[in-house]
């Protein structure tokens, strides 16, 4: 057994659920739901062994706090799941649709991917959350999680396998090529024609290498240096909620807040009470020359901060002359996820939101709301940060592709 | 000068054309219309040039016809950017938005990509559309062309630089890497972050490089190995004609069809008149052991026969039990680009426009009809047989990405 014989197996297998109805797709979640309660010893066992191999081998302790899994952890995979549930079924949704002066009808339907990849590191979490999401999309999915989590993604997965075997559905939908290491994650990449599409999630360096090898075409979710520009018209109440928020309501996550550009004739009047905020959260600032004298136990900024996703109680606090030199710091440093402008001008707001080149762009907003729960979609597959495909936080119909149905009755073309 | 440094330079141009309003992009494609009206005699000279050097080195006759222009075929080209500027501007395009329960106001809108790629063979046509396609989008360009065309497409690139220039536009949004030969075309393809999506146009091969090697996204637009089922329950009144206008209305492009099945009910009935209509055609028939015996002249098919997208007037013919076994054969052979079946029956025709996986799936109508203009799209950017981004014929906004605009006046998250 090779990797890509089980990926071709999860090809072979996939009409089963590239056809399958809302009805069934939902009674096989429904099971996995149930599957995942009933045998929450059977998780917390093999997660108990990857945990005591993780500290054994050296495993940070947020890697390890990641992969752990609880009772209450395990419930809300559950939940997760019949959240999904919950979704409307993308597949069939008529896009667009109209009929030619010949009398063609033309609709434009969504469709399943077909096979779907991921290549993720050590979250179970996201296991859970990927083949849900598949199966309601109606794509057979192939997997290949991190060495890390290896024993407690075994036991989910089987347990997805089981639910799907329950109703009818072929169990090979659901693919792991775990146990070939980092070759499986090549035969992932190298999977053109059996794979449609691969979405990594992880590091950023886990995504720079996925996107560079893959020949299967990648969503790209990725890094965010997001910035926060605070212009002079700024209503500087608002600003220090909307910066506190952005930065330290999650600061491991994509979507908070790494620099902050300050127009120079607030920065005197904002900063040093900022300051006050900033570190009352115990964030760490790295601010230029003109902020650092605002700035009681600010360290100064290197070049190098501007370009740093702390992803932590760390921020790059900047004074700019006026909104050009913001937006040319943005387009220079920005990773296009998320970029903020406050401001009371209506212009100057415009034109922030025209220029700036990001996946979302944002006038007088906490920086946190780039998210697909927050944007009504349900479920959220990741924030895409490239342009093709998909921009910005993704939905379920991410998932799938469309085809056009044509229906005539005898027209040629003349 | 390196081909890098003309994509550099196109990246930082792109804002100029990204950001340019509708009416300024029309007035620069109505110059370029003029331009190219006024200046035929230049355009004919360098065209003449390629030819004799095309004839001198062998170049094929097919292909020496498609690099030839005349008078005719440079007004079609000025008529085909009027067309386009004819078109809506997709640029701005609301797609979606709604306020979100705590008041932000979130909306989809369309934007440029940024800068496109194109690697393409010896058709100086192909080098205005793509131009005109461009600017109307927003988007800088960046063409690799075949040798072949190389002088003519240095003139009609000097003419699109020109006419972007007179209004102000930088004629830097348009480069050519043509003097750089393949590793120009290397140089697009490894530009991941300055090209932001590349559209290879031209022989399989070419595409199948491209997809293979290339960094940047990749829009692929495929051949097309395109069946028709005739079912049992067909009309054998319209199968003629859809038939003979599948095959022969156009035979050198992607949607004529290159492989009939027929119900083994109904062979008896239709292929021998079918063979007479083919015949008076010109048409060369591959039949397999069934069919031969009901079309005289007809060759044995080979296996490869199947696999083979003729693009000529010849077809590949077999007999079937019936559905499932047009179905398993469609699965095999098909190239995801158009397929069509011919029915009366209402369950046979849902039947085949679900579980077939293809671009276009179409019921009782010629293949012919896979095309943007048809569609209603009004120009048309190649069909994409992948099912990332687009697939089938691809309008206008097949060029453009979205980002999401969010309007708030200070929330934070909870």
């Amino acid at each position: 057994m090779t990797a890509n014989s089980l990926i071709e197996k999860a090809k072979l297998a996939s009409g089963d659920i590239n056809r399958a109805g809302t009805s069934l797709k939902n009674q096989a979640l429904e099971r996995l739901a149930a599957l995942l309660e009933a045998n929450a010893a059977e998780i917390l066992a093999a997660n108990e062994q990857d945990l005591e191999h993780g500290a054994a081998n050296g495993l940070a302790i947020g890697l390890q706090d990641r992969l752990r899994l609880t009772t209450e952890r395990i419930a809300s995979l559950a939940s997760a799941v019949r959240e999904i549930i919950a979704l409307a079924d993308p597949v069939g949704e008529i896009v667009s649709g109209r009929t030619l002066h010949n009398g063609l009808k033309i609709s434009q339907v969504r469709v399943p991917f077909g096979v779907i990849g991921m290549i993720y590191e050590a979250r179970p979490n996201v296991t859970i959350d990927i083949a849900a999401l598949a199966i309601k999309s109606g794509n057979a999915l192939v997997l290949r999680g991190g060495s890390a989590a290896e024993k407690t993604n075994a036991v989910l997965i089987r347990l997805v396998r089981r639910a799907l075997d329950d109703f009818g559905i072929s169990p090979d939908v659901i693919q792991s090529v775990d146990e070939f290491g980092r070759d499986g994650a090549k035969a992932i990449m190298m999977a053109r024609g059996l794979v449609d599409v691969l979405i990594p999630r992880g590091s950023a360096n886990l995504i720079k290498t996925v996107v560079e090898e893959s020949k299967v075409p990648v969503i790209e979710t990725g890094d965010g240096i997001v910035h926060i520009y605070v212009d002079e018209s700024a209503d500087l109440d608002k600003a220090i909620p909307i910066i506190i928020n952005s930065k330290t309501q999650r600061p491991s996550v994509c979507n908070s807040l790494e620099t902050l550009l300050v127009h120079k004739d607030v920065a005197s009047e904002l900063l040093p009470k900022l300051n006050e905020a900033l570190l009352s959260e115990d964030v760490v600032v790295h601010a230029d020359e003109t902020a650092s004298g605002l700035m009681s136990g600010a360290t100064m900024a290197q070049e190098s901060d501007w370009a740093t996703e702390y992803l932590a109680l760390e921020l790059s606090v900047r004074v700019v002359d006026g909104i050009d030199q913001a937006l040319d710091h943005i387009a220079r440093y920005s990773t296009k996820h998320t970029e903020s402008i406050l401001t009371e001008d209506l212009g100057t707001a415009e034109r922030f939101l025209a220029e700036v080149d990001a996946a979302v762009v944002m006038v007088n907003s906490s920086t946190r709301f780039t998210d697909g729960g927050e944007f009504g979609f349900g479920a959220e597959v990741g924030i895409s940060t490239q342009k093709l495909h998909a921009r910005g936080p993704m939905g379920l119909s991410v998932l799938t592709s469309t085809k056009w149905l044509v229906r005539g009755n005898g027209q040629v073309r003349g």
